[in-house]
């Protein structure tokens, strides 16, 4: 059929280089995929007050389906995170975290295999905050019935559509008994309809402690969004870091952003020395996405391969290959 | 000297056991302390409003020092956090978490040696909740120059006294611009005071992947109360648990009282199987805070040789001894 067309936000610093890397690859490997590639986070514009130009919402909100590279927000007053932006401007309501053991590439742990999905527009990322006398901050957590059911039922789904047997509502109800208590709520409510997949809750202090102590017990884990932000690096932390995790923001009615999260590492910018990894992975997650199944499977196996064997693995993995290289042993085992 | 009177909670559960084997053991080391023994939780007070008695707070108030075993909070309406309770009503606004990977117990980390220090009366355990509308909850939290102050300067302080070099604040305040933003301005002001001490600051998602790739970086953090929760759990994770991490509440004036912070362990309770590691190193930092430091050395030395040597470790670490039998073989040594 027609190759679909699919928004592409390089970002900045290492960002172009990782994006080449991978529409190169998908080139080889035949993704049904044509990029509208965008510009982003280069300059203000008054229509949406912010880096974030109406072309990129628009953009999105057309192809429906994207892959975004890191973006560097400008330090100053008057600008909110741009990632943020995008998250909330394009209702991007669950962050799905996939998070896996790297085979062969060591860490403290080889036995990981979970995904976070947080949710993604409320919780204390509500921005609403005030200095009620001088010295005394006070800042909201909104945890509302509808962004809670919403990013339940994903989770759940999720599991069900991904082979996943259990799914953990992470939460801090003994403290924050109304807000959290909600979210619990909400998913025992969504958790009837999914009789099939297990259920259970832990409480945020100790889903850390466990993490690291046996990170093998957790499958899918669904929390409110900073349990989420926490959670989802100290799992990447786990497994290497975000150079290796994948991301995806899903909205409603199949909108999507894959989205690698680490910084864009403006030390190595423009010396072909990133590795692209975690916006491959996030590029295997929009295929799947798009039902390409078996190209994705294609790109992640060699991927992971290409690590494995060792032999081009670029700095952060402790090798020295370049972007290139790195890039070139993938597309010489597609 | 006079020995010096000090409260006893044993809690419930575990509690009485690891209390009476602490109790042995501070007897033969030559702890200059006697005991002021308080059940507590056991029965509500009309006075307080809570399962803390009238009692209880008197004696802390009266002593100024104390230790205490795990205590469960009856599930139900009306009843907050006993231990919670006991932290804001005797304004213990720090809680000092220190954590090492204990020689000879063997986890995934053997080089963790740091210290979590909590603001411990505010933030995120406000209690103010409101529901706005049907399904959208609101909980505050509250971020104060008092408080974050204190608790900056407790944590400087802490470093300069025990030779530490190092004091990190964890934060969000990419997000939470004012309320995070004015903790880390009190760290900042703080920070000025301490020329000799080394500071910097690590936002908390990324703190976490750092704590689980890398634990040797860290020296002392301190930060808002919720991070402190997820932190001191996470780090007690690397090397083991809480059941052998000590803790400590810090109130103004000399005001202490260290906390064993595990579990009740209902299951295990009354059939001398529990491991009282966790409150023997939370009584030796209580005997640091009364100066008496050849004897907290003696106890901490005697308990981790017992520990490294393996012949006599409780259950929870693997081994067959019973409370008694590793209570003697720390007595043995000491
Ligand atoms: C950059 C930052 C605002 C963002 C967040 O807090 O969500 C990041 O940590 C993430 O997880 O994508
Ligand atoms: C029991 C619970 C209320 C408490 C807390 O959240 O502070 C515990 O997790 C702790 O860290 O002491």
């Amino acid at each position: 059929g027609e190759p679909v067309r699919c928004t592409l936000f390089p970002g900045d610093g290492i960002g172009p280089e990782i994006a080449e890397a991978t529409k190169q690859i998908f080139k080889v490997a035949g993704a049904s995929v044509v990029w509208d590639e965008q510009a982003i986070g280069t300059q203000p514009d008054p229509r949406t007050n912010s880096m974030i130009t109406r072309e990129n919402l628009d953009s999105m909100l057309t192809n429906r389906v994207g892959l975004k590279g890191p973006m560097t927000t400008p330090i100053g007053k008057g600008f909110r995170s741009l990632n943020l932006t995008l998250r909330k401007e394009l209702g991007l309501y669950a962050n799905v975290r996939p998070c896996f053991s790297i085979p062969g590439y060591k860490t403290r742990y080889d036995d990981v295999n979970l995904v976070t999905i947080r949710e993604n527009t409320e919780g204390e990322y509500s921005g609403l905050e005030h200095e009620v006398v001088k010295g005394v901050v006070e800042s909201l957590k909104v945890i509302t019935r509808v962004a809670s059911t919403r990013v339940a039922e994903y989770a759940f789904k999720y599991a069900v559509d991904n082979q996943r047997r259990k799914v953990t509502a992470v939460h801090k109800a003994n403290i924050m008994k109304m807000a959290d208590g909600l979210f619990l709520r909400c998913c025992r409510e969504v958790r009837e309809k999914f009789p099939d997949i297990e259920y259970n809750e832990v409480i945020v202090d100790n889903a850390c402690m466990q993490l690291v102590k046996n990170p093998a017990q957790f499958d899918v884990l669904v929390m409110p969004n900073l349990y989420g932000d926490i959670i989802s690096d100290l799992c990447a932390g786990l497994i290497g870091g975000l150079g290796l995790t994948p991301s995806g923001n899903i909205g409603a009615g199949g909108l999507a952003l894959m989205e690698a999260v680490h910084g864009t590492a403006p030390d190595i910018a423009g010396h072909n020395k990133a590795n692209p990894t975690a916006l491959l992975l996030s590029s295997v997650m929009m295929l799947r996405h798009l039902g390409q199944n078996e190209v994705a499977e294609n790109i992640q196996n060699a991927v992971l391969t290409t690590i494995a064997e060792g032999k081009f693995r670029t700095g952060d993995l402790g090798g020295s290959a370049t972007t290139s290289e790195f890039a070139q042993a993938i597309i010489d085992k597609l």
